[in-house]
Order: structure tokens, then sequence, then C-alpha cells
């Protein structure tokens, strides 16, 4: 069976004007692919309701999962959960049980009605538990609404992962070697990916401080296969006289 | 006259599997906020040709321009050129010029059948300057075609960004306040947004070394508009007892 598939959707202005690094894409790429739930595209997109709305239908219809991080909290450009009850065509309103538990955590009168904006959701959705700041992300069909500050969506993901049906862990082997060009490997590269039909195998080039040289990466669900593609990358370099090192540059 | 919109596909099985931290949003959304060509929309798509030529196809149509990143080299999965040539119907095929300047770069006999892959681009394309290794990027309609290791693809930005016509830059004014929580200003928030509708008002939450608060950012192409939304922010964060500090968090 093919594994299932995953895009996820960065949702922020402050991505797209460049005011803050994303680190999710990284993480999440990293735990679906050790979940067999390979990412198979990420977009970015404005606090802007209309693309919201138009980019979580047309995802949502192509991919297995699709995961969304950002514009859950409290203030006006918070738009994500409005903008997924219009997705999928149901009313936002209170979810009681995510209402409950942000009443238990504020102090009495503070509890106000823009942090209940946090409690509001797509009628249907299940919670993801939130056990950083209370306030929860939930799952709608196929679709998973986490936070965008990062270690409040790595909280939420892991408190979701262990119900998400995976596939077979996508593996990798790597091997680099220092002064190695990608030109002067490449067609030998694409006679190994050839041979091994069902994986990945990628080229690449890195500067580093103890040198520069070309990473090649074997990536697949086969764990033998890709030990045996990353053998004969580690044969060619050999021939080519340099030193291959398993695993990744230093 | 409104601002030109840009549209980002970073192409690379890399950046899907996690492998490789991406830096090139960031600094692509920040070049191009201040050329007054703000990024609308990012996609991360894999080194899968069906996918990188229809992926073209629908942005080059939505938005004014489009850059890509990666999949330029010479190795197999470097597919991008090829697939650019495909979305825009015209051949695939040596470009004399790019040619000519790959050909003076590398020692007799080692201009190879893979290093020569990288001087192949679609017919009328025209080339974009790589100062730090040599191979060229290229431009046809609008969309631009840049390496995807980080210092190759700036230098190349940098030598495309003045045949760039850009709009009025993009200009932002922050002010953050220590101890701040957002679901204590957000209804205030949303009457400054209402008074500046032509900007963008935008809460960030932040956990620094220093203590944790909120940065409030007002964004537009009018620095005076900028500055007197920040001088609303600034106001009610006191009026909260906190004392507001301008410019980003240390």
């Amino acid at each position: 069976m093919p594994n299932p598939t995953a895009c996820l959707l960065v949702i922020g202005n402050e991505i797209l004007s460049g005011r803050t690094q994303d680190i999710n894409i990284k993480f999440l790429a990293t735990r679906l692919g050790e979940l067999g739930i390979p990412l198979r595209e990420v977009r970015v997109i404005p606090d802007v309701a209309e693309t919201i709305i138009s980019t979580v239908n047309e995802v949502r219809a192509a991919f297995d999962h699709v995961f969304t991080t950002g514009g859950i909290g409290p203030t006006h450009d918070d738009i994500t959960a409005e903008c997924i009850s219009a997705a999928f065509g149901v009313p936002w309103e209170i979810n009681d049980e995510a209402f409950a538990i942000m009443n238990a955590r504020y102090p009495k009168g503070e509890f106000n009605a823009a942090r209940q904006r946090m409690a509001t959701m797509p009628r249907g959705a299940t919670l993801i538990e939130n056990p950083v700041s209370a306030a929860p992300g939930f799952t709608i069909g196929n679709v998973h609404v986490m936070a965008g500050v990062p270690r409040i969506m790595q909280a939420m993901f892991e408190c979701l992962a262990p119900t998400l049906a995976g596939g077979e862990p996508i593996v990798s082997r790597a091997v680099y070697a220092i002064g190695l060009l990608e030109g002067a490997i490449a067609a030998d590269l694409e006679a190994v990916q050839k041979r091994h039909p069902e994986l990945d195998v990628g080229s690449y080039p890195f500067a580093r401080p103890t040198g520069n040289g070309v990473a090649i990466v074997s990536k697949g669900t086969d764990p033998a296969d890709a030990e045996a593609a990353t053998a004969e990358v580690t044969a060619i370099m050999e021939r080519l006289g340099l030193t291959p090192i398993q695993g990744e540059p230093a």
C-alpha cells in the first residue's frame, strides 16, 4: 500500500514579510517522514480569508493529510479557525470542551472575548491537546490545525501523532566526500538512481569549515535498498580517489 | 498603482524531507519587500516534473513575478530548467552565452555532459549572472530561475534585482513589551487595525531569555501611517502599565 501523503500550510504574514525565520517546515517534514506520512508540498500563505479558504479546499482534496500552522491566537489577524469553518461549510462556534479547558486555565475575569475566540472552532472539530499554553488545536476531516509558535506546535503535534495512521517510515542513508564535485559524479549517480527506482537518490553540495563537498542521500521505505545504493555510491567515490564518509557531513 | 506581487517556488526534496533547513524564503521575503515586490505566496514542491510544470503555469498566471530556487545543478535530480521549458512550451536547448561562460570556467576536458546540462535552458531565456560558481540562472517571461544553495542564490538575486521594476518599498515599524499577553491587547489592537486599513497590523508573541512578551508590527508602504499606528500601540501598552520598547525584541 502506498504511504499516505501530507501537505503543510504555513499561515502567516510574518513568514512572507521575512520578519520570522520558519522552523516548522523542517520539524514537521522530519517527524512526518518518521511516521511514514511523507510531506509532499508546503504552501506559505498570508492571513487573507479567501486565500486560506480556497487553499484549504484545494489541498485537502489532493493530499491524505493537511497540517496547518499559525493564525489560531486571540488577535484580529488570527483567522485560521474561522476560515477552516468556511472551507468545510460548517458553523464557527464555541467548542464546549475547549471553552472548559481554557476557562479553567485563566484567573476569574481574564477569560475575555479575545481569548474565547481561541475556543471558537468549526462544528464537529475534535481537539488537539496543547500541553504548553492550554488553547487547543483541532482536527476536522483530514485537516489538522495547530499553533504557529514552534514549541507549542511541536507539543501539539506530539499529542496528535499517535492518532495518525502512518505508513512505512521513510529512511535515508547518506554518504559524503570532501572535495567531490557534483559534475564529476553526475553520470554515475544517474545510473545508481536507475538501478534503484524505488528510492530518491539526491545530491547535495555543501560548504563547511571542514571543506566543500557533496552529500549523496538515498531515501525510501526499504532500508536494505537504501544501504545497497549507498554502497554503490561509496564505491564510486573511492574510484574517484576520495574518502567516503558515512552519515551527514560534520 | 498597487505594488507588483511575487511568488516563490522552492524546488527540492531536501526541504520536504526535513534534511535541509530552508533559509531562502526569509532572504527573498526581506529583499522583495525592500524592492516593493511583496512576497504573497511560497510553495515548496518536490523534484517531480508534472508538479513543477503545473505549479509554474498556475503561479506565473497569478503573480507578477515568480522566483524559483533549486534544481539547476548537474545531477539527474536537477530538472527545473527542463520543466520550465515544458511549462512555457519552448525547446530546452544549449544557451550559447551560458555555454561560453562555463566553457571558459572549466579546465580543458572537464566541461563534461553533466556540466553542459547547466547551460541547457528554455529557448528565449536571458541569463542571471552567477558571480559565485559561474553556472548562470535565467529569466523567461515573469519567471526567474535561481540556484538553491543560499550563497549562490543570494548573489544571483543581487545581480537580478536592478532589472526588476519594483513598487513602493514595504516598511515596518515594531514596538514590543515584555510581560504583554496577546489576549490583553487584542480588542484595542483590532481598533488600531481598523483606524489604519492600509496597514497590516500583526501581533507576534515571543519567548526570549530576557522575558516573554508580544511584538506589534505595523507594515505598509506609508512610513508616516506605520509610525502613527505604532504610536497608538505604544500608548495602549503604557495604559496597561508596561514599558513599550521601539524596534525588535533583543
